[in-house]
């Protein structure tokens, strides 16, 4: 089956790879509809991690081809959405909601690549989730958009405690940011404050809810938001970005007693002084999103159009064109690629 | 009046201060009926923080003697048990339960001390808690616990989300530390995991309620508390000791979406790896404890003989004594030392 090779920092290839088939009785092989690239797929393009002719790809929706014997509750025909993060869905992990950090966990893009024609999904019913019918095509980005980035913000304002009547910041306006903040409305945040430079970003935020933008960063962009909430910060604040700055930048702008969600995915060498972060007193969560938690009810919103996550997508390519994509998004040309398998979606 | 001078790392004399009186409409001038040494006191006599002929103290039980125009809660002739943080109560913050970073704040240890026999208490009505009558001498330890190290260990166990059937893991065997276990057992939790190697606080640490101890540290400290919990860690992890050894220990001894809450001071220098904080998962909460919130339940617990946690005094000396109780605890042959004003309880 063709794929995409990322063959060295800043070199994409489209080739042959080997056909997936089901391993053990909890797989399901699926045939991918849509894919797409992630920014942290830009790590290794930018050679800030490590890359040798590895296949990429960690987000996916596509039809159930093949189930292994064990497999309950998905089944050939269906159409699905899966975590970035295989989850067994049974360990004590799973059931306190973090199958992220299942105790059988293993991240799709190391091990799989779902920027291909098929993939094997291993314990497939604790990681997919079947839609309750076969999607209009307009759903579908959105329903890819589930599979990391939506699930992805909606954690981040989940741990950042959004809720009803409480002001929100957001530092990142990638597409996690910008997932934050229509998490943030959907729970029903009094104010959403998008830190963004990018104008075609700040209409996208100012679409899913934000109310306010600042543009500042740093000690500016703290005291902006400061002087935003009577001098005492936001209640909740969305890290979507995963650096020294950012985290900085985060802590800075909550509240004595609020709480940030973060989801930047932080380097190795990114630290925290803990002397800021004791008398900062604020609550402190994050991580790899335990997507497959949140599936359900996104897939709901989505398939009742609640919300239209799929917009993040600004730039569409068949995946054989891959390499431009990813050029793309290194370039800040686009926000986020989706990547077409089914022949009928083309680039723009 | 009399109160104790750290004139230098390691040289503590116990000489005239200036008579505090009513400057702001809102404060309060107590007499001490008993005050102690916290550990946080060792770090200007270790000469870890600089001191230059400062005023000492935080904790403080005494009666009030005179209130300003404005004090509506307390009256002269109470008994009041006070926050080591000053807070006005009315703020946001105050509101939402953080009293130590009050819009007002002040540190009672930077600007008051009270190892003395008099302190202005500013803010009174916001800081100060009167107690239903005057308590029975036994009582007066615990009350003055309450002033910090119970309030902070409390808190601790409050932000590690401590409850029942819950596994707590406590990381520091001092005061705050002991006071955490205590604060777990009320709280309910199914197992206490104390992290001690002192055969005289292991003994305490059980008698507040530790159904285990572990002895290792570091690396084995936390595969014991793997160990002993199915290999996921503790749900709840109270860290009791501030330092970068202290954080790495707790964070890794806790489950996937578990908590952990910090309340050793943490030290200019001491960092968090992010990487690891982003593939722990776990929630972090701390900072200096609002006591002010916990104050009126705790006083309550203690007036009903329902928790004892004055027993973490060991050594008890009166004010004028003060040195030897600063190097009796930085020598560790004292965990907690109680300093009297009453000149009716005496050294042991």
């Amino acid at each position: 089956m063709r794929g995409v090779i990322m063959d060295a920092p800043g070199r994409i290839s489209v080739g042959d790879r080997e056909e997936p088939r089901i391993v053990e009785p909890t797989d399901a092989v699926i045939r991918l509809v849509a894919t797409c690239i992630c920014g942290s797929d830009l790590w290794p393009y930018r050679g800030v991690e490590p890359v040798d002719h590895a296949a990429m790809g960690h987000e996916y929706v596509g039809i159930v081809e093949e189930t292994g014997a064990a497999v309950k509750t998905v089944k050939p025909g269906d159409f699905v959405v899966g975590s970035f993060v295989i989850s067994c869905g049974e360990c004590p992990i799973c059931r306190d909601g973090y199958q992220s950090k299942c105790v059988n966990y293993a991240f799709v893009g190391a091990t799989i690549g779902t920027q291909a024609e098929r993939a094997r999904i291993p314990l497939a019913d604790g990681t997919l989730v079947a839609t309750p019918g076969m999607p209009d095509p307009d759903l579908i980005p959105s329903l890819l958009a589930a599979s990391d980035v939506l699930g992805t913000g909606w954690y981040a304002a989940d741990a950042a405690q959004v809720g009803a009547g409480k002001t929100v910041a957001v530092v990142g306006d990638g597409a996690v940011g910008l997932m934050g903040i229509l998490a943030a409305g959907q729970m029903g945040a009094e104010r959403i404050i998008a830190m963004s430079r990018y104008p075609e970003r700040q209409a996208l935020a100012r679409e899913y809810g934000a109310t306010d933008i600042v543009e500042e960063r740093g000690k500016e962009g703290i005291a902006k938001i400061k002087e935003l909430t009577d001098g005492l910060g936001a209640h909740s604040v969305i890290e979507a970005v995963g650096t020294q700055e950012s985290f900085a930048q985060a802590i800075g702008a909550t509240r004595p007693g609020g709480h940030v969600g973060f989801v930047g995915v932080a380097h190795k060498g990114v630290t925290l002084p803990m002397d800021k972060l004791f008398f900062a007193e604020i609550h402190l969560h994050g991580g790899p999103a335990p997507v497959r938690r949140y599936l359900p009810d996104l897939i709901d919103r989505i398939w009742k159009r609640q919300i239209d996550p799929g917009k993040v997508f600004d730039l569409t390519l068949p995946l054989e064109r891959a390499a431009e994509g990813y050029a793309a998004m290194d370039q800040r040309r686009a926000t986020k690629v989706l990547l077409t398998l089914d022949g009928e979606r083309r680039a723009d």
